[in-house]
Parts: C-alpha cells; sequence; structure tokens
C-alpha cells in the first residue's frame, strides 16, 4: 500500500531538500501531519514568500529581498576592500569572526568548467563592473581552498592585474585548536611553507 | 551579520522538520535558494496542500484526504482481523510483508503518562466503537516492543477481554539475516521463550 496521493505528493516533494531521502522524508511528512500541523503551514507560507521575494543584492550578489544588502548598504563599511567568497554562507561565517569590515562579493558557485559553471556563471561581468568604479584598493580572495577554489582564485587575480588592485589569498594552515598529528600533509605544506617571523 | 529578514525566517521555520538543526536549515534554504527555487516552491504548495486537507481516516485513524482511507473502503480486506500499530507508517511497512490482509488501527502514539498521552489521546473510544461493531474476531498488536509500547499492548489486551476478542501479539525474537552473537540478551531471552516445534 502507497500513501494517500496528497501524502506521496508531500514526501515527494520533501526530498528536493538537501540530504534528506525517502525514509526521512516520510519521517518529516508524518511529523509535520502529527504534530506540527502549524509549523507547516507557517513553513509553507515563508518557503513560497522566500523563493518568490528573495532576489540578490545588486552589488554582492548575496541572497537578500531588498536591491542592495545590509552590508552593501552599510556606510560604515571600507568600500576600498572587498573579499570574495563562493557562497553565500561564507559571508556569514566570515562575518562571525566580527574582523573584517570590508564589503563582500558573492560567486555563487565556482569555475568548474565540466559542470558547464563558466566565468559568466559566477558574476565576473559583475565583479568587473565593481573593480571599474576604481572604489577597491584590495581583493582579498576567500575561496575553497579545493582544486576549484584555487583555479577561481587564480582567475580573479589574473583579472585584477590590469586594475593595479592588491590581491591576497587568506591563510592556509594548521586550523587553531587542532593537534598536528592529525592534520593532512597538503595542509601542513602550506602551514610550512606560509611560516611567518615571530 | 544575520541574513536578511525573509531568509532568517525560512531557516528558523525549516527547523520545525525533524532532524534539521540550525546548520543544516541554513544549508537548505541556501541550496533551494541557489537552485531549487522551483522545487521549493512545489514544496510550499504541498506542504499547504497536505497540511490543510490531509485527515484521518474514519474508521483506522490512518492519515487520508478522504473520508475512509483506501484499506477501510476496501471490499476484499478481512475486517474480521484488526493489526493495531502506533503509527501510520507502522502500516505502510507491514503492507510492504505483503502477508496481512485483515484492516488496521493506528494509535498515532502510545500510552506515556509522563508526557501527558492517556488513552484518550490513542484513540481509544474509537477502537472501542470498532470492537462494539462485533465484527472484529482477531485484534493483532503490533506496537513497538518498548515499555510504552508493551503497556499499551496490554492495555488494550485488557480492553478487548470483554467482547471475547482472540488477542495476539506479534513475535520477538532474533531478525531474519542476523546472527546470534550480536542479538542483545533480552531479544535472546524472548527467542528462547517463544520457541517452536518444527
Amino acid at each position: 500500500m502507497r500513501f494517500s496521493p496528497l501524502l506521496e505528493q508531500l514526501i515527494e516533494s520533501l526530498r528536493c531538500l538537501p540530504g534528506v531521502g525517502p525514509k526521512t522524508a516520510q519521517r518529516m511528512a508524518m511529523q509535520l501531519l502529527t504534530r506540527g500541523r502549524e509549523n507547516g503551514k507557517r513553513l509553507a507560507e515563508r518557503l513560497l514568500e522566500a523563493m518568490e521575494q528573495i532576489r540578490h543584492c545588486a552589488m554582492c550578489r548575496i541572497f537578500s529581498e531588498h536591491e542592495l544588502c545590509e552590508i552593501c548598504a552599510s556606510k560604515t563599511r571600507d568600500a576600498s576592500t572587498l573579499c570574495i567568497v563562493e557562497n553565500a554562507i561564507d559571508v556569514t561565517v566570515l562575518e562571525q569572526t566580527s574582523t573584517y569590515r570590508g564589503k563582500y562579493f558573492v560567486l555563487l558557485g565556482r569555475l568548474s568548467p565540466l559542470d558547464g559553471i563558466g566565468p559568466q556563471e559566477i558574476g565576473i561581468n559583475q565583479l568587473k563592473a565593481r573593480f571599474d568604479l576604481h572604489e577597491i584598493k584590495e581583493v582579498i580572495l576567500a575561496t575553497n581552498p579545493t582544486v576549484e577554489g584555487e583555479a577561481t582564485a587564480h582567475y580573479i587575480s589574473e583579472l585584477a592585474k590590469p586594475y593595479k588592485i592588491k590581491v591576497t589569498r587568506i591563510a592556509h594552515g594548521v586550523p587553531i585548536g587542532s593537534e598536528l598529528e592529525y592534520i593532512d600533509s597538503s595542509t601542513l605544506a602550506h602551514a610550512l611553507a606560509g611560516r611567518e617571523v615571530i
């Protein structure tokens, strides 16, 4: 026996969420129906609202329902420093450090020609337009230290050259609080190469 | 920095799903916004539809948008046997065995006085009404083999006594395909006590 049609449809739709397989989707649907109908309705409304109204910030491409996001609209942030990240969530984690006062640009991806993701898809045209304003003095490349992330960083550093912008890359090395014996050799090699005089 | 208000609301709402913490909710929201807006909208619609239209089957309390579910409405199922389970999902797993041809009754919970779940909450009145029809010859108790599940089974068996209904409990023992060395002693004790002549 299968579930009733509406329930089957709900279970199937829940599977569009990342990490949700058939069993989890069943459990979610059951739990919502059993003791979460109000929550379920609210989720439905907010989901619809978000899917329809959230756009990208015109400056940095972060998700926002306004033309400009909070950071881009801020007068107190340093517009001469631009930190470039792959995902919107990276902005949140960087902001949690409370040490960066510049602005951001979100690529919403990384260069990955095999997946059909080229410069167009990661907003390079918009980034160039930012460079053309000649406001930016430093670009901090904070893409992920993966093959694609490094390639993307390299691509952007080449792009910035003609503008005489200082290009930096966030440091890679041993994470704070970890122990050397558990660190992979590639990270250790980076840590050695990037050693600093104290 | 926090996310934009709509995004914050969506993330908070996603946390009503079982097993979804703040990080998972963020990831879900981001993924839906990045490459699943159509899926997100469809999920919202189906969620709303399901929350508003899915009711309980008037006979067995399973989830259904119709007055009677498929099984209760069926003329070919044996109405003299009633299998009692805790959750709607248990019906699905029992149906997957393709060996049971009777009907079901879903408690939508188990007796748990400490959580305020008494006979009223698990539909005992409805179950009694079924017994009063004098159609049922056998009740199969398929509640979970937990303390609450056993207590619920015992309660229902007492309830069925005055009706002279045969009450059975599903067998507990070593699962098929497992190895004895990995079975806990409580299950093994059940398996020994429930041994059958071959």
